[in-house]
């Protein structure tokens, strides 16, 4: 029997970065808020998954509103966000059931694509994990002690998101203390000394942080829909 | 007195990568080529920069065409490009007066700021070189026989151009033998002894390489324009 797929897609920010008073996940790109995007995306790739959203709990008020507003029909449990990105993952695992797939996906990468989504849910049926990255475009430069030096970038990789578990490992790994270290769910899988395990990630499934990010966003769904 | 300012405008792309028959220096984003944008950039910047452009030898009657068909009237001299981008760099050196500065760019990069262009400029007028560069916006992770690991990212950043250089450091560094592992002309200085210094870049700088980019470009314009 095919295992149960989950998306745990996690929102966490206050709008800060992006000088606006709306936290970015619910800024409208292409008349959906971002989130909504970002849980379409995986809808429309698969209707049989199930959703945990992982949103700070003063939000959670205005996202029921976002939903009405937009007559939002996906059906998703809303966990509660914590002081940092591990603890919203941690809870939100709280909703996860046993023997199934997990996807764990930043609610600010609207653009991911149904190959990228595919491909990473077998992967890590196949093989416990997968990791979506792309090419670096640009040449690398590392610093170390002030001094910098251009580094080969064949050999490095941008990561995306969703980053795709069993339902065991990732289980596991959240069982740690947390640690600063942990910059994204496969850091934390990685302690536990699991490999990691690549698959290609599509070039659009950018990360909207920064203001021109939704200006950037803006124009890759006019190619995309 | 103040050193003479250069503009090497390098475009050595044939349109492969773009899917489409027009090299990719040549598209028009905002109503205009790619290439026009990028010596507008400079030119708007400060108009006592002298340009040298170096395109594939096929290209120099097409760019003409272009020209007359925008009414170009920015002062330029056309050098012929190379095999490898270094030799385009060198053909277009030939051009270069002593105790002057010399800034590289790419020729794809038509959203380079008068901020970025002018602080590369002043560092390397202080400093003898200089590089605009931006923090990397996702997590980076390299590989090394086969297994990836994530890295510390915040020591490393995405190089853009122009990289600049007084006349007598980069005019010295392209009189070496060609090294496959010159990957822009910070790695050609450098492999001289020379550091290189670090300047903030504008994000909106990207290179225009992939179909998406034009997209991407085109909305950035409409920002700034």
């Amino acid at each position: 029997m095919e295992k149960q797929k989950y998306a745990l897609i996690v929102a966490g920010g206050s709008g800060k970065r992006m000088e606006t008073d709306i936290p970015k996940q619910f800024i409208e790109v292409a008349g959906l808020p971002i989130l909504m995007h970002a849980i379409k995306a995986f809808y429309s790739t698969d209707p049989n998954i199930k959703f945990v959203i992982v949103l700070p709990e003063h939000q959670h008020k205005y996202w029921k509103q976002l939903i009405e507003k937009h007559n939002f029909s996906i059906n998703h449990i809303v966990a509660n966000g914590g002081s940092e990105r591990f603890f919203s993952v941690k809870n939100g695992l709280e909703y996860i059931s046993e023997n199934s797939l997990v996807a764990v996906h930043d609610g600010v990468r609207p653009l991911v694509s149904a190959t990228t989504i595919n491909n990473c849910y077998a992967l890590a049926e196949k093989n416990g994990s997968s990791l979506p990255v792309v090419p670096a475009t640009e040449s690398i430069r590392v610093v170390h002690n002030g001094e910098s030096k251009a580094v080969d970038r064949s050999k490095y990789f941008m990561v995306q998101t969703p980053q795709i578990f069993t339902a065991e490992i990732i289980l596991k790994a959240y069982e740690q203390a947390f640690s600063p270290l942990f910059t994204d769910d496969a850091s934390v899988v990685e302690q536990l000394g699991n490999k990691i395990h690549l698959v290609d990630g599509n070039p659009e499934n950018i990360k909207i942080t920064r203001p021109m990010d939704l200006k950037i966003a803006e124009a890759l769904f006019e190619i995309d829909c």
